[in-house]
């Protein structure tokens, strides 16, 4: 036995998380050992938090500590405009870019064959309730520019399009294959700016 | 706010620790908050199992969950050789090396003038009382070749020497400037095997 059981169960536990592997689990792994115990308390308790609080927003599907969130609630936001995001951690970088000042559609995830996932497992028939009872105009697809993203973009613009409205396409300001989560702000203010409409 | 309030705090939290910068932190976050309950539930618990149970060997400094650390347990290892750590994270890589069947002592450092440390804060003072006590032949000091190893391993040289030690180094089978803790398996077998006295 290397490691004593308990930080050998610690390592184990860091290591199912994305992006950690054993030198970094070890390296946290010792970090935790080393760092008073408050500090851990603290993070502790902001796990509690996170999965005691957060959950889905009941309109868009971005996550939240209240019922609806901040986007859904806004009064400064058009109604008219809605992006539409594979994720909640889409968001962020959007908004932090600033261009957009519409509402949000989460999807859940992107249509994926090959994983499984079709239309039926993301939130696409919520969007069409919006939709339905909402005076949006127009949907910007703000999906990564991989085959999922593509896929997933027409899918949606196949089927809101005979409803009348009009559904976009973040510009390829992005480059191609990568992920939106790390687009830098003007890039991703581009996009927006030259968004385009999916024939 | 671009995040909500429990969620920005998590990875506030998270990245407090070593290598985890934002962007790790906001992925660290949202795989928390889609992850299984269970799943956060058993890393808290060993969060808080590591904080509890492991603690410093009484003997060598070495991590344990016990008063006496299994090294310093071990009826199988020689009590004639110890190898001279900086930290409790080197002894898992010279254990994977296999080379090394005697006991260890950890220092909790290395000497460092310029961050205030000198072999006061260090367990130097416990290594002397184990050697007064024991039938100690050889000290291993397998410290990183940097500027803080070489010193640190000079100065137990310079301390031991006088009392009939021989003071031994790792051989230079490591690159320099190289951290230990990443060292592999044959490197480390190999500097093991060519260790030298310090002069």
């Amino acid at each position: 036995m290397l490691l004593s059981e308990p930080v050998a169960r610690l390592i184990n536990e860091l290591m199912k998380m994305p992006g950690i592997g054993p030198k970094s689990a070890q390296r946290l792994a010792y970090y935790i050992i080393k760092t008073k115990i408050e500090d851990v308390e603290r993070l502790i308790r902001a796990l509690v938090d996170v999965k005691e609080k957060i959950r889905q927003c009941k309109i868009c599907f971005n996550l939240t500590d209240s019922d609806i969130c901040e986007y859904c609630r806004s009064l400064d936001r058009s109604d008219e405009l809605i992006c539409v995001v594979a994720s909640a951690k889409d968001i962020p970088p959007i908004e932090k870019a600033g261009s957009f000042r519409g509402k949000y559609h989460v999807l859940g995830g992107l249509i994926s064959p090959l994983d499984g996932i079709g239309p039926d497992q993301l939130t696409i028939k919520k969007l069409l309730e919006r939709i339905n009872q909402d005076t949006i105009k127009e949907i910007i697809v703000a999906t990564d520019s991989d085959t999922s993203g593509e896929v997933t973009a027409l899918y949606i613009g196949k089927i809101l399009k005979p409803l009348g409205i009009t559904v976009t396409r973040l510009a390829y300001g992005l480059p191609m294959g990568a992920s939106l989560e790390y687009a830098d702000e003007v890039t991703l203010s581009r996009a927006f700016e030259g968004r385009r409409e999916i024939e």
